[in-house]
């Protein structure tokens, strides 16, 4: 059975589908997400489908099922890279892709789980915060 | 016949393998590499082989390929997350990937890039060297 990588770049687990997948395709790959944002303590996951060419409903449910696992382990998951044709198909069929974030490609869907990563650590923004107080009264 | 997607990530181009690779699959990776570095002035290739389980002379020649082409057209190529075992086979067979750079994962692939780019780039560093020649002649 084909297995699919999955690359950790800083928080970010990154995961290119690019083979029809399978049933067992499919569980072992949320299986493996699901031991590797618990060993990594990932906070974003992004799939990218640009080689896919038909999405159907059994793979629209397994990237719902990745996007639930995800949320439930603490990680925000992005799919990204969906092609024009296959945007269209899913409208057409009336599969909305309920619970899945999208974004254009990559680097947007880098973005938004920089964003989203960012609005779960307020103690991060804590200096900027105090900066912002400090010139709203400035006495 | 199938597409190697390839992935952009600010200046570098992210290629990851998961399939065996037919001459035509290979071929047509060459070409879609040497055509996306051109469109979008990559300054890195990185090339993830963490899926392939084999890596015969075959892949090998691919792998040494699409470094020369990533170089000749001003782009650094790392090969990142090749399995041990593959590892040991490929000194076994006396394979030893000639002109592939290689780093352990992705992680280090793209540190080793950032570290390509930043030499390449020394006009960056111009008031670092400003400031190293004060301070070597202070009068």
């Amino acid at each position: 059975m084909q297995r699919i990588p999955i690359l950790q770049m800083g928080r970010t687990l990154l995961v290119t589908i690019q083979v029809d997948l399978q049933d067992q395709t499919a569980l072992a790959l949320q299986d493996d997400l699901a031991n590797k944002i618990q060993h990594t303590g990932a906070s974003g996951v992004l799939i990218d489908i640009s080689a896919l060419e038909i999405v159907d409903s059994f793979i629209g449910r397994m990237l719902a099922g990745i996007s639930s696992i995800a949320r439930v382990l603490g990680a925000t998951s992005v799919v990204v890279g969906m092609q024009p044709a296959v945007a269209i198909t899913l409208v057409e069929l009336g599969l909305s892709l309920h619970g899945v974030r999208t974004a254009l490609n990559v680097e947007r869907g880098m973005r938004l789980l920089q964003q989203a990563d960012d609005r779960l650590q307020p103690e991060v923004n804590e200096v900027s915060d105090e900066e912002q107080s400090l010139d709203a009264d400035p006495r």
